[in-house]
């Protein structure tokens, strides 16, 4: 986690603005002979992809990927598979639209990195939020397709919609299958008519609402993450918590864990055929920065869109005084795609620490 | 953050175990001429230290710090100042009591890093948690007292606890000044009995409870953070996450902020005297993962402590099922302790973020 | 330096193969606010590109860069100019002739990365060297050209050719001009047609020859460096042995410092009216790791082309005992185009330690 | 390499001056279950010891090392074995003497990092050199001796003198076990009478003189190494060229391939019964950064040691124009000393590739 690169053995660099003419990112230190065509890519980018649906933004990008190295085919391999070196994936930008930007060349949105980047730079592509735009987060998730690659199907990471704005699911429905069958990937069938018409409120009010998604990693083995500070929940907490608009993480019980006894909070353990069984997992699978082998859970919380129609007060670069409304083509709740992203970013962490822990320990 | 070893231009490295010789730090990349004696960082350690109330372990450890390199005093310096190479800082252990721990050598404590130490490395140092034990947290204290140098006066830190089991402070009585004058570090004077009654019926009951610890940075400019994946945000929830018992890290608003709408959650802008002024802090001081200029504001949640009179059900190496409890002498809720921890870390952090703005921008 | 990426506060990623669709670096950490355009960096390229003589290889790319992202230009800028995310910058591939290599696709070729790859990753892209190929030094030039930004006009790095097979320059002959009169970077005009015989000799016999570069950088101040483990002369080292070929590196008298005796190589000082001056650069520049304000000075040995037309003995990946030739469009001598690669490389190494050193001590 | 820690998933950090308390370093990293006691690094550390001839340096060291952790030992361990947290090694300084050097409190030593350390950091400890003492590599050698321990019995790593002042072995006597025979590592019994009686009168002189160290390591498998930027070859030379007084790194032929031809330079191959057997070894083992399978053969020039009792010109802290002579217990030619730290040195980046590699492939 460093500038624009994250991960240690398993390095990801992103690059690219909201208009320039392209983003991407190179994968780095990814195993060798691991199954890859671009189609394996972008079955992922199709469900982050934008222009979906009446709660998404109406940008249409196709996000189409091109993988420009690290992948070889011959005869004697079995189709294309990655070759150890740098794979560098790119997607254009197609429906930029820079006119949309040109009102706020000179002001800062509340709420947006507009001000923080000038403060930081001196100098900032606004057109989108520049770097600062969602839109990068295609890379993140290109770059946890190759992470899947590499953890295989035996870990299997899925992430789903548990709150919008104040409604939050009832766990007691919870249905994987059910989080397919919905634009929300709500795993809850019973909220997502509370939800169309929270999110068809907000958007009409010209306002925008927040939503926390979570996310579960079965397969991991007991012994990944690298203590002290390469813990998995470490890992895990800075990498999700670099996603645009997310303001908290909770692993396992996470918050909720401060009001529970040291009784209730452990997780006892039984001799199961496979090893250790436990009774409950308020760990979220992760004890002293390890894995245990239980399922590695955790949540984000995100903010509600900066973007809104609604005026607010605000500067402009010349320090004076003025009042900002947000036009252009946003979604009104980020929290909703970024249910792909919370799931790559997993990836990625895991791939990095399955590994360096096959690295220190052979296994 | 790889391994034992966080940061980048500051950098720490931490090492040692609950009952080794000895604990200590090497912090490396200290800027050079700042005033630096032992006495500096034991005023931190001190307010860490074990065995100084009714609620906290009653393991008796002075935490006396040595300095051991990375400082120089001579008849042209203003007393002992930092030289720019590594300070190595060594804290013995003198309290150590191995035979307490005799009988968890092969078992695995529910809650604790003892199965998963022993899943990824096959063996361990049991006595007193071995490496994954809360002492590694003065290695942490010491390092911050360090980055406290490099940030100087006009940034401020501290901490305070917010939260014990179910009971949260009243935020409309936040007093930092009340801090110092109870052995919780609470703001809020009015809940100090509240917590003591709730300790003292946990501790009876060879119970354990969690707590929830907020942290404000204030006098931190606008402009450290480096996106994307070196966000201040994503490197302070990764920083605490990785102390001892973290469950959730929050940054401002936090998870709250899922509930919000657009409007409320924008903290909109006015031209003040010394640049902008917010006129609230959702944001908790950083956006798009750099700082805004408003202070730095975060929360984590600590689980209840692990070690519990109370028997559980576990295993023990050879994978039987037994049952066991906790002797020993701990913190029955160590969020109380983490006080200082949090402190220290968000320290960490923000020199390092000093020093990488300062590098990148000149400023 | 870690896999494919560089630097610590100037970071260079590179990627791509020989006859992949495109190869390319990331550059992140640059400061903001540097005008850069495409041109500032073809400019560089364009002294590395093949195709241009004689003694170089004649396959044809153009080498034309785009820069994809970290720019901007608006009205209120000074023409483009970087924005301090991630410069990402990629050359195309146009000239490729696969079918050159089909004959090598199972061979392994001595002197070659070949049988290493394949060791290592088990599966290769045999096209030209793939990840191997010198082609990839095109990157390493363009972050280059990003460096020289960085380190701006009062830095000039320029190298030389020193050497080619067993004919070293007359150093008393010593002119930078000439080194742009002639197509081997020669300082040395006397030596030019010495080295036109010997290459065209070595191409006739199908043979190859090495080359000696030496670089130097001037108006380097003071300070730069951080020991000890990332001393100038160490990381200055270890980029100069990365470029494809090198076999060598030293600094200042190099291997000539172990015949000299103390007062000899000793660099004594006087005052100078602009600080020290020295009276001799043994050193070249670097003291303890860190630079004296002397010019920095290196050279590198380069090995001749492994890609010879005289038949060699060697294996194919079933083991099997083969003769091979290399045929193809080689340059007989790597070391000519070496060049600019060695400058680039000194830049991208002085930029990272201009920043790190502004980083911790603000200067 | 970063600061004053090198390596990846092996990582060392050292700390320590030559006139403080102690020196150290922390090895992180390291693979669990391997045994180790202080006693397997002593006999490496005994071997760099200084005080154990007439051309070493004077001051008596013990240079005893304690191992505050990482370590445990218990019953059902096969003695001391590595638990797979930080190592952290203490050496206490004991014969320190700090009187020798007051009057050189303000002056620079020509050759010597005096004037560097000043002009980056403004402060410096002068004693004995501080940071920049050769004392340091007493932590390089204590890491180097972990590093043989994870790399195992097949990975055999020795070095020798093969030159000092302008007098070279003759390298058909070359016999390994001769080295241990002669006070200066020489495998050429032929040439210590010529070294003895040079030194003799080198010292005799008030001066100093150089030297060069081969060091060779059989028994690495084909496949490590990271290309491009942590190519084998690439990272050794950084490592080596950290060493004190290093001014250059060769591998393979080095500087002498320069002269080659193609045809002579190409190490070809043949089947062999354990795979390929290499009929020459020009590339020092290392083909595209990878290891070859053959022996790793790097060579390192030191210059002569800068401490010298001809007085020479200089400046002082001033800016005063002086004359110096250096007084004290100095090594006439550090190189002879060095021979065990390029060896400590090549373990650690053997060991952190192999890591490394076994991270990526599985292997």
């Amino acid at each position: 986690m460093s500038h624009n690169t994250f991960g240690h053995l398993f390095r990801v660099t992103t690059w690219g603005e909201s208009h320039g003419p392209a983003l991407g990112c190179v994968v780095d230190g990814c195993p060798p002979g691991l199954p890859l065509r671009a189609e394996d890519i972008q079955v992922w980018l199709d469900r982050r992809r934008p222009g979906q649906g009446r709660f998404v933004t109406q940008r249409r990008e196709p996000d189409e990927v091109r993988i420009l190295s690290g992948v070889f085919e011959d005869a004697r391999t079995d189709g294309q598979v990655t070759t150890g070196t740098p794979i560098s994936m790119m997607i254009e930008n197609v429906d930029q639209r820079s006119r949309d930007y040109s009102e706020i060349a000179t002001a800062f949105r509340p709420g947006h990195a507009d001000y923080a980047y000038f403060a930081k730079y001196g100098v900032r592509d606004y057109r989108g939020g520049g770097r600062a735009s969602a839109r990068e987060t295609a890379a993140r998730v290109a770059a946890g397709a190759v992470a899947r690659a590499v953890l295989g199907e035996s870990v299997v990471i899925r992430a789903a919609l548990v709150q919008i704005g104040p409604h939050a699911i009832d766990r007691g429905r919870w249905d994987w299958e059910e989080t397919a069958r919905n634009p929300f990937w709500s795993p809850d069938a019973g909220i997502v008519e509370v939800w169309e018409e929270h999110l068809e409120t907000t958007r009409k009010a010209g306002s925008s609402t927040g939503a926390v998604v979570e996310v579960e990693a079965t397969g991991v083995p007991a012994g990944w993450g690298a203590p002290l500070y390469g813990k998995l929940d470490a890992e895990l907490a800075g990498a999700l918590m670099s996603i645009n608009a997310a303001k908290g993480v909770e692993i396992g019980a996470g918050f909720a864990a401060a009001a529970l006894s040291g009784e209730d909070n452990a997780d006892e353990m039984r001799a199961g055929n496979d090893g250790p069984t436990f009774l409950a997992n308020h760990a979220g699978g992760i004890l002293g920065g390890i894995s245990s082998g239980q399922p590695v859970v955790a949540r984000v919380a995100f903010k509600p869109t900066s973007s809104i129609l609604t005026p607010r007060l605000s500067l402009n670069e010349a320090g004076e005084e003025i009042e900002i409304r947000t036009k252009g083509r946003h979604d009104p709740c980020v929290g909703i795609r970024a249910v792909p992203v919370v799931e790559a970013m997993t990836a990625c962490v895991l791939a990095d620490a399955f590994l360096r822990h096959r690295g220190q320990t052979g296994v």
